[in-house]
């Protein structure tokens, strides 16, 4: 480990779970925390709810399919709902940079308040502080969400079973290539958008047919690569994923190809992978394909105990690819 | 009002209060937030607390007394605890610059841990993003604090009456006072340290005797001179200060002499302004001075029906001189 703060150390891969695991975690642990899961769970007397914080950071604040605005609200949001929550109440911390355009931040303050209203999430308290000029990046923007729990029991690794199987709710990797491709100003004919939004619905969808699935992430800094990872390292399982049944837009397909990036790293910010009992599958698809933003759910995968600790990709010439915890200079930096 | 951000917009004073009022209040608002109170309370089915954000930057992150670790904590556990509750629940966001010294962030997570143990209060979730060199200042924090309900009724600006005295637990602008020093290298033979601590004894003794306070509120950006005219802001009251009832340390005294600034807007990190029924004074500054941290504790005067709308300062003279919401270069950018 280097003795300073690099940008792979925010990558979500190994240098991230390395600066995690090996520094902050030790320092801040007690019996509530619940590594590697994004939110802690609390109950204590008449105090039972699930909380999250977030902190977005992103450049550029616009982009196809969003802005910061709408990703500070379903970021934080997606955190409580794949933890089994349904997100209530949010708090909104921002930190301007001097000469930051306020029509800017309004435009966003727009989104914010768009996005929670889609998500029925109440932004309830806030904290503004202004940084000088070159010590910022326009405008920075934590959210923290409280929400209450809307599965029973909740999703936990701990009950996760071998032969699960692995639901991913759309495609894969449109809102890191959206971000990319307006970062870089890439010229690309295609309309390729961020997928960033709550799942409200999908989870809505979920709990209205009664399914209670066992463990549920949003692949967002690593993508599906460092989701499925994180799994696999919590639990005594592995995972195999079936190259052939993940969805890829054509057109972020091509820029991946382009750019050279495996999209299986690539962050998505409005998707969830869900892990359910295998007789609970099809009921889930039908449930999510009931929802515009999971018509393309998809099986893509099973939870495999002989692969323990391994994360496999079936490919469609029928080899099997290791699939690592992705890091440094593999990860494009994004969100 | 400007079209970017300016600093100002960030002092805690009245460009800040026009900032959040004209700009960021209208967009988010909703039944439940309540400006200019820091804090929200939440009162929905068995979900019965109170919830606050801040985010925390400030140069130098280590200075005597305190670093931004300790900052981090005590200052939102106060927003809570001046708004009457127990803080029981933090989250921790960081915000790392590139080239950041982990040997700093370990010694700053060192802080933020005990801290919490002081403050009683657990870090349970936590969220790490990087930026590149130059986006950001070593590190920023923010935490967001779950509390629950601590006094009954609640402090709130609409219990505040006529003829209330109003208690400071402590001197005032330390803090404030120590950073600057640290800031701009002076050298000062005095040993001024900043005041920076959770509230949680203070409070603790209130309740232990009983006390119910009107309203309570910290004053941190903007000092003394901002949380007074936040209140009667907020109501048709008006407040008088007693010069000579304010507590300042000499070497205090002399730095602001020194540099020429009003130790009422400069910040408290663990000081809280009271606000008790005249018949509660005496009991409340009994139970005060049991307490180290509040050994200093003074009635520093009263709030006033006549002076409806106004702070007032009584002064040594005998003159009485109004205290504006402080404003623009008056206010150095401390916290």
């Amino acid at each position: 480990m280097t003795d300073t703060v690099t940008i792979q150390h925010g990558n979500g891969g190994r240098e991230m779970h390395d600066l995690i695991h090996a520094c902050i975690a030790p320092a801040i642990a007690n019996a509530h925390t619940r590594f590697p899961l994004d939110s802690a769970q609390i109950h204590s007397g008449n105090l039972r709810c699930l909380f999250t914080t977030d902190s977005h950071v992103i450049d550029p604040l616009f982009f196809p399919g969003g802005d910061i605005g709408k990703l500070a609200v379903s970021g934080t949001a997606n955190d409580i709902l794949v933890a089994g929550g349904k997100p209530c109440y949010m708090s909104l911390a921002l930190i301007l940079e001097e000469g930051f355009a306020l029509a800017d931040l309004r435009r966003i303050l727009q989104s914010v308040r768009e996005e929670a209203d889609r998500a029925g999430v109440l932004v309830v308290t806030g904290y503004t502080k202004v940084v000088e000029k070159g010590k910022g990046d326009k405008v920075y923007i934590n959210t923290a969400c409280l929400g209450t729990p809307m599965f029973d029991p909740l999703p936990h690794f701990n009950r996760i079973a071998d032969s699960d199987r692995i639901i991913m709710t759309g495609s894969i990797a449109d809102h890191g290539v959206a971000v990319m491709i307006q970062r870089e100003g890439l010229t690309v004919e295609a309309d390729i958008r961020s997928d960033a939004a709550a799942l409200s619905p999908v989870m809505d969808a979920l709990s209205a047919q009664g399914v209670v699935p066992h463990f549920m992430t949003d692949p967002t800094r690593g993508g599906v690569a460092a989701a499925c990872n994180e799994i696999v390292e919590a639990t005594d399982l592995g995972i195999v994923l079936l190259q052939d049944k993940l969805v890829i837009q054509p057109q972020v397909d091509v820029v991946c190809e382009l750019l050279g990036l495996d999209p299986l790293v690539i962050p998505s910010e409005g998707r969830a992978i869900l892990i359910v009992a295998a007789e609970d599958a099809d009921k889930t698809l039908t449930a999510l394909r009931d929802v515009a933003m999971a018509r393309d759910a998809a099986i893509i995968g099973r939870v495999s105990k002989k692969q323990a600790k391994r994360v496999i990709l079936e490919t469609t010439a029928g080899t099997h690819v290791r699939v690592p915890m992705p890091y440094g200079v593999n990860l494009p930096r994004i969100c």
